[in-house]
């Protein structure tokens, strides 16, 4: 359980909204953020992010701007509007959160390190730009987009354009965490959010230089066409894989998620590249808990597809 | 900035302690968690991080057991207590979610993988126990580890006894993250949080299986026992290696640490294997932007060195 604040800009004066019963709908909420903009306010996410208007109001002054019920807090004492319950889901306060932002991926159609975050956006419902880039011919490596969009000259790479200007979030499963953050996609208990970030870096160091490099080499390169150093790591690599597969199918074996009862950034990035296995000949029918994830997860509301 | 919050139990009601002006000190939190837990009370961190006590209060009768000013929100409305402006560093109230957590970290003292939680321990002044295993000779292998620490076979593992029982994080990277949850160590804001883990991710993608594989196989297996896969790999190893470090340089020729102004999580698991990179034959000389941030980290107050 947990308390959704938005905050007033420069800290002067917070709003505190609570989950309770009660009902408010997404409408209501947008009337509340149209309200502050016209009334030159600036409202905050729960960890910064804008959401409309630019400027601040003091508590003293607050009452009159606002169409919902609410409760004032000034750093010098606790005014109170109109405290009441009120109730909406987590998604929406994250929606409000990331109001006017706009989004770019930087990517790779094939790549399913790409897919990962166009699919957290889909989950959550959040519109994304495409900018198509061929690694096969380097177009990652070019002076313009190592200067301007990430000097380790790999994609994806998340912009982000808001309040803030426009910036570059490099790495797959940080951009996924930008989209996610304050989302049910993330849990906000201390020891499951750890819990999730221990899958995604495994992720990153046991499976996706096993899983992933195997498909590029087999499915896009072609094995024919490989250096005699990449021939001579195919049995580790090969081995590796299927030791991340194997830890993966007896952890779902118990578990329909990564972490607790629903669906979070763990699932995401693992899915990405695992449901692609076979294109580095893994075979996928020795690891059946693992297809039933697979499974659970494309009946997912909101679900794309990587082609 | 933020607003720290301790919250009680069920959340039927919860405590604001809001930073401003004024000075709190951890004697007199100390006093209000003693208070807490004789009137039998539970309190919890802003992640739900244990305090103290077992047994809830109901916002009704809070303000006799309190021995410092707050300010109480029920869920029917808002009692005001003695809502001041409290302020105490961010550490403060770190360090009082974790109360009552006990660590044990799974160790093999030569990996700095390992040391990597050892230090943000160090820097947060938080007590740690230690396990050492001798990962040369297959002591993170046995059927008891696989079954009862970590079935993927590797440490660091981070042993977390507390309210919840006894849980095991593996990931040096996501145990870093559990201990420094809501410290100075992982900034707020949305971007600059995931910044911080874009660095993470690249140091288990890009860094650690260069610069550290090197080091192991060098200063540790010693070249002539390479098997001859391995010795294959050295060229392409020190090639990435060196490519990482010197996008770690270049970033740090402009800023003094990885994220914002001060360091955080990223400088730290960066520092674990960049600082002892010449055990793997790496030429720190040639990045002396690097050699400045060693130093820098090297003088943190609460600092710990590897060996």
């Amino acid at each position: 359980m947990s308390y959704p604040l938005l905050r007033l800009c420069d800290d002067r004066a917070w709003v505190e909204i609570r989950k309770g019963r009660g009902a408010v709908t997404w409408n209501d909420m947008e009337r509340v953020f149209e309200g502050a903009a016209k009334a030159g306010q600036e409202w905050r996410g729960d960890e910064g992010g804008k959401l409309s208007g630019r400027c601040c109001i003091s508590s003293s002054h607050v009452d009159s701007t606002l169409s919902l019920p609410y409760a004032v807090h000034g750093q010098d004492g606790v005014n109170v509007g109109q405290a009441v319950e009120l109730a909406f889901p987590d998604d929406m306060i994250w929606k409000a959160s990331l109001h006017g932002q706009a989004f770019v991926l930087h990517e790779d159609p094939i790549s399913a390190n790409c897919y990962k975050i166009r699919l957290t956006a889909a989950l959550l419902g959040l519109p994304l730009s495409r900018r198509a880039y061929d690694i096969r011919k380097g177009e990652t490596r070019t002076p313009e987009f190592l200067a301007r969009v990430n000097a380790n000259g790999r994609i994806p790479v998340l912009e982000i354009a808001g309040a803030s200007g426009i910036r570059f979030l490099p790495e797959s499963n940080a951009a996924c965490w930008y989209l996610a953050s304050g989302s049910r996609l993330i849990p906000t208990d201390r020891f499951a959010q750890a819990d999730m970030l221990r899958w995604m870096f495994f992720e990153q160091y046991n499976h996706e230089p096993n899983v992933a490099t195997l498909r590029f080499w087999l499915a896009y390169i072609g094995e024919e066409n490989l250096s005699e150093a990449q021939k001579g790591q195919l049995g580790a690599k090969r081995s590796a894989g299927e030791a991340a597969l194997r830890l993966m199918d007896e952890h779902l074996a118990k578990h329909d998620w990564f972490v607790g009862h629903g669906i979070t950034l763990a699932d995401i990035v693992l899915f990405a590249y695992t449901h692609v296995a076979e294109e580095g000949r893994f075979v996928l029918d020795d690891f059946p808990a693992i297809k039933r994830w697979i499974s659970r997860i494309e009946a997912l509301p909101g679900f794309v597809a990587l082609n």
